[in-house]
């Protein structure tokens, strides 16, 4: 939750959809988004058309903290090698956090089991950059197939974060081994 | 749904619980299950003490179809490479029908947020001995860290049946190359 004096509800109840949501799961009520956002339902309904609205709007709201959090900065001047493996550094990081529940994106669309879903929608297309992110350096490293490079990374974050957010898995010593293994075999520089 | 005349209140609630929970999530209302087993909330509460318990049971009720559908024969003479390769044949397989939502123990526990519930506990225990099958053909194998490659393959199995569930991949093409990288990478014959 914020603590800025000068918040608006707009701005508190995006906060506390998008911290709620992560916590408690999508079906976290209408009242208990509105009192932890200090907003009444009134308020609410002006800002919003409906919940699902909000929670698509909170995802969209933290898609610059997801990929500053996890990408490396533009023309780093390291390998693609290198800036790959940044992102499963960060999350091994993130995940060592009590509060980690495994990628909010992912979450939110098993969760929903709708993809016409406003906020599975959302999530999908914030996720589908990050597989770009991937092809895009899979490419200029040199992978042999860089769609199916990428789609072996994604799948290899969706899996690490899944497992780690449940806690079946620290990912201690895990990704950055199986990370070079399959880059390695796709000759990415 | 079972369709059998003879099935008892219990295999009913054991069932709607499954198949409800599959498709729409933990959140599913008593009242629903209930109406879709053709059973009062009293004769529920009869049979199972919460809902929290009716769920944890009839996950574990599809331990068995869970591992028929994934594991090969025990001793069908071929290879660990091989048969470690057949359960993910078996998820790609699964993938293809439009019913798929995912591995529902991973789903289960993304959804309860609570590794402490019922629920959630048998939900990590049934994965925990997919997990023990990789490990003990890895080792049958000779890989070099079997306990590693259990852990990479296990991975691969979540990311896998979670992204397709979510319909943000078919798996197509996917699975075994990726496998097979990590297998050899293992050196696992």
């Amino acid at each position: 939750m914020t603590t800025e004096v000068k918040s608006t509800s707009r701005e508190r109840l995006l906060d506390a959809a998008a911290t709620l949501t992560y916590l408690e799961g999508v079906n976290i009520g209408v009242d208990a988004l509105c009192k932890a956002a200090g907003v009444s339902k009134r308020s609410m309904y002006q800002l919003f058309e409906s919940k699902d609205d909000l929670l698509a709007a909170s995802l969209e709201e933290r898609t610059a903290e997801f990929a500053a959090g996890l990408l490396p900065p533009a023309a780093d001047g390291r390998f693609p090698h290198e800036r790959i493996l940044h992102v499963f550094e960060q999350l091994e990081s993130q995940a060592g956090a009590p509060a980690f529940r495994g990628c909010r994106y992912l979450a939110v669309q098993i969760e929903l089991k709708d993809q016409n879903h406003p906020a599975s929608q959302v999530a999908y297309r914030i996720k589908a950059k990050l597989t770009a992110f991937f092809r895009a350096e899979a490419e200029r490293g040199g992978a042999s197939d860089p769609d199916q490079l990428a789609r072996q990374l994604i799948l290899v974050f969706d899996g690490a974060s899944a497992r780690a957010g449940i806690g079946a898995d620290t990912l201690t010593g895990l990704l950055a081994p199986t990370v070079a293994t399959l880059l390695d075999a796709a000759g990415v520089r």
